[in-house]
């Protein structure tokens, strides 16, 4: 590869797709991460959510969203869907020729970096719970890892009405978080994108000696690490461009996503 | 229409569908008060929700679900999606050589009857209130009606958890209706196909005077109506048959869909 071609490689912008708004956490911790760094982020919100679906039909879904982000020339791409990388990064990996990184496997690797029981608990949605993937991943990682895998589908919705700190959401990961209560886990995986704003009542209820791993920053060092490794990070010395797609109503995404980006975005139809 | 052509159309099924699983809640109505009549009922379960989708997205799903519908050979069409039928019902009635029922209507013609100070409140997800459906309805029936429509997006995510009368419910049901606590309303309008699984909390958060008015009861008793008038009543003397089309995963929706419907169900996927 040429000098020239190498540069131009590297100024290229991270893709990142989710199903709808969730992912934002992620693409949050990836910018505050690497500022310098340009990212495209699509947000599938004519077919969110994904949990419901079939395996073949989120499958056909993940190709398509890395299609729309290959055309925009993305220098990677970011499964930033738990749904979406549980049953599609082996088969994206396989069909397209640029380094796919999911939500998923980050999260695993610090959650075997920091137990020290192997008592582990994996909160996500019944769809991410039914997939298998975190037990699975974790299991094989760390040998004789004790599982409490417990499915929230409340944690989303009430999310999405900004209920971060309201009695009914403390009632619901109280009554969510129960069946935890005895069994000595020293390691929280928040396993959906959404969690990350519930931490903190999900931290003061499980108790401060319980280690929480959230997936969106830990699947923003594995970007950052991965780039470093390929020589592929950005040179610029300025602030990389964040631009916005929503297949979608980009108006409805804008509003709720600013919420989870944490700051003013805009957004386009992916819809030409 | 020769008297054989005429029994053969009397003996269709009525076709109702809907984005999801909620209008089972009407199918199970409409299944009640017409024993005799056969029913097939579809759920789009490969694109629910609507309630976030634009109305393009919203009215193309629309005609697509009747097309599949008119293929079964169906003598009526109901659409029970409220999203759905916002966006759709005219329409689909332009479009198509069939009576087209909705939710909707029903609903507010029940309110006009039903009313005595037209102090009305309307619970809906935030996509139908957005859309006005009801709003615009109840207005033009009830001259100088008061109404207070108000968004309840948790209400569907805690009835398909079957929290029906959980502490978790019961606080936000307090918490959505207490911008009605001194607006002295005596009736309310269930929009949304879910809601009558709790209708017994909004009941009483409401007091006993309130008059509660949920569509599913109020489409059924359309359905009955329209066949009658136009001569379409099924003659049979035994029960109509039931069936259950899902564009995704019959199997979930046959699991959450008994729950709705009231007594067990088989699904059949859509997609051949």
């Amino acid at each position: 590869m040429s000098r020239e071609s190498s540069l131009n490689q590297n100024e290229k912008a991270i893709g990142i797709f989710d199903s709808g708004i969730g992912g934002l956490t992620v693409m949050r911790q990836v910018a505050n991460r690497l500022p310098q760094e340009s990212i495209i982020y699509f947000g599938d919100t004519a077919r969110v959510p994904y949990g419901e679906k079939s395996q073949e039909t989120i499958l056909r879904y993940c190709i398509e969203n890395t299609l729309f982000l290959m055309e925009q020339q993305v220098k990677m791409i970011v499964v930033a869907c738990n749904t979406g990388a549980a049953y599609s990064t082996e088969t994206l990996r396989q069909m397209f020729n640029i380094p796919i990184l999911d939500v998923i496997e980050p999260g695993i690797a610090r959650v075997a970096e920091v137990t020290k029981n192997r008592r582990i608990a994996i909160l996500a949605t019944k769809a991410t719970i039914r997939s298998q993937v975190y037990q699975r991943g974790v299991s094989e990682k760390i040998p004789g890892a004790q599982l409490f895998p417990l499915a929230c589908p409340l944690f989303v919705p009430l999310v999405e009405e900004r209920l971060f700190n309201h009695p009914a959401t403390e009632l619901i990961v109280k009554e969510y978080l129960a069946p935890l209560k005895d069994k000595q886990v020293d390691t929280v995986l928040l396993g959906c994108t959404h969690y990350p704003l519930i931490q903190s009542i999900i931290q003061r209820e499980m108790g401060s000696h319980v280690m929480i791993v959230d997936s969106a920053t830990t699947c923003a060092a594995r970007v950052a690490a991965s780039l470093a490794d390929t020589n592929q990070l950005s040179s610029q010395s300025s602030g990389g461009s964040r631009q916005f797609y929503a297949s979608d109503d980009p108006e409805r995404f804008r509003a709720m996503g600013e919420v989870f980006f944490g700051s003013s975005i805009e957004c386009r139809s992916s819809v030409s």
